[in-house]
């Protein structure tokens, strides 16, 4: 069945990502605690803190499922039912401010009739980059490489991808995206035109290239010398970060609503935060520089 | 007009409350920024950091009014109608773990029907206290001064009120409340038992008291010793007035809702938060303390 290859999926690749980050960081390794849903379900997560390139990075896979919660039937539009949902999710939040924070999430999603009949089943995902200064190359690269996967695909499309990723990614009261956008699909239902098997090889064709399309620009920024200007601006973004995730953030929710555990929902929240009153960037400054980037979404590829 | 004497009280209220700030905290003043909406009203914003007391004090009045927004329709239960609404709100992040941290808003509000009658129209408000360490002294003081005033008005209930506080500000998502509460009131609207002119005696003798109700705790507590743990205790627990705020409250709502200044109401996030992954204190100690009382609301008076 298809849930059942796509946790195993998941499992795997859970274990291969936190395995090239510990590669990198050399540092800090992942903590493992594994978790129970009392309504059924649980997860695996695992998250490494204070490391040498990472600040804070959790990799996450759950299952989930039994009867749908009142307050997500009207979410989902349907009244009484039993749904299955797992997924992968990501956060990565580096130390460095010149290393971009990365978040990915991969999903599978079943609802049953009253007879346990599959009555709708999705695919849903994507990943997003989020700098703190803007290396045009890194934006190009990343968006790049999410690109060159679609192409593969041709049932799906890179731009209407990444469009939906710059109008969820929307820090709407701060009239702002969150970072340089990626991709970002949802409810791709098994239709003729999106066979299930066909979008399964899609999304894990996505998952598999994720390390090459994040770690390289790891690997460049990583070393780069910085300050505590530098330093305080990166917090004082990741305020934005906080707010786009307790606000805005549709999986924050789920998690919440579905009475997930909160510590693995969270661990996307960032390690240190600032608020500071009405903080502007200097005039042609590159902390400017970024606000200019993220107040429209711009193509990197062409 | 009641709207008007409320809108002058709270100008003046927000001169001598910042004022008596400034007394206590010696280093720091505040920066007032005036701003307006525009689609009606605005407001003037008092901010104050770092300071030697307060690291980050924010004393705001606002008044808007106009097309009620559609997003808000659905909130009152109303149509389309025009409102008007004005209040002081206050947050004070103070600097040492040792000092509670506190809120308070009071709040008047107007709803008209077509040939522009109220139709409808509120007080609500209350205070809050959010403390890092518990001084069982300090919440008692602070609870009576509460109670102290609504033994004045007779038509105004401590318990009813302090349990309305105990529901409102509860982290649903941790099953905690936010901090050791206060009172909160809301739709008090002009009826026999409470005219509006005698509510408006009830929550101007509150906001008159608020100072008492909190400076001396600050003055007491500000000048006690304390580590790198007990800053960094405090700095987790501001990531939980984080998730208060921008998951829960209604009042930050209706300022994104209706488009109010979002450096204004963001005032209230604390300057320097952490989000450390399952963090737990250890057995017995002061920590420890506080998440067992926060766990369960307290009768502070008898």
């Amino acid at each position: 069945m298809i849930k059942e290859k796509f946790y195993t999926y998941i499992e795997s690749l859970q274990d291969k990502i936190a395995a090239a980050l510990e590669d990198v960081d050399k540092k800090s390794i992942f903590k493992e605690d594994i978790w129970k849903r009392e309504e059924g379900g649980g997860g695996r997560s695992r998250i490494l803190e204070n490391g040498a390139v990472f600040e804070k990075a959790g990799v996450n896979i759950s299952k989930v499922y039994g009867k749908l919660p009142e307050t997500m039937q009207n979410y989902f539009k349907v009244s009484e039912a039993e749904f299955f949902a797992c997924g992968l999710s990501l956060v990565f939040h580096p130390k460095s401010p010149m290393v971009p924070t990365v978040h990915a999430n991969w999903r599978y999603f079943e609802l049953y009739d009253k007879n346990g009949t599959i009555q709708d089943q999705w695919f849903g995902g994507g990943q997003d980059l989020t700098p703190y200064y803007l290396f045009e190359e890194d934006a190009k690269y990343f968006h790049e490489e999410l690109k060159k996967v679609c192409e593969k695909h041709p049932n799906h499309s890179y731009e209407e991808y990444k469009k939906k990723c710059d109008d969820y990614f929307w820090n709407a009261h701060r009239n702002e995206a969150r970072g340089i956008g990626g991709l970002f699909f949802d409810y791709v239902r098994n239709t003729q035109k999106h066979p299930i098997d066909e979008t399964y090889q899609f999304i894990t064709d996505m998952a598999d290239n994720f390390i090459h399309s994040y770690l390289p620009i790891v690997q460049k920024r990583k070393d780069m010398s910085y300050g505590d200007t530098q330093k305080e601006w990166q917090q004082i973004r990741r305020g934005r970060y906080v707010e786009f995730n307790l606000i805005h953030d549709k999986g924050t929710l789920f998690g919440l609503k579905t009475k997930g555990r909160i510590e693995s929902i969270f661990m996307s929240l960032p390690p240190v935060v600032q608020w500071k009153y009405n903080w502007t960037p200097e005039k042609n400054s590159e902390e400017e520089k970024l606000i200019q980037i993220v107040k429209k979404p711009v193509n990197w590829v062409s």
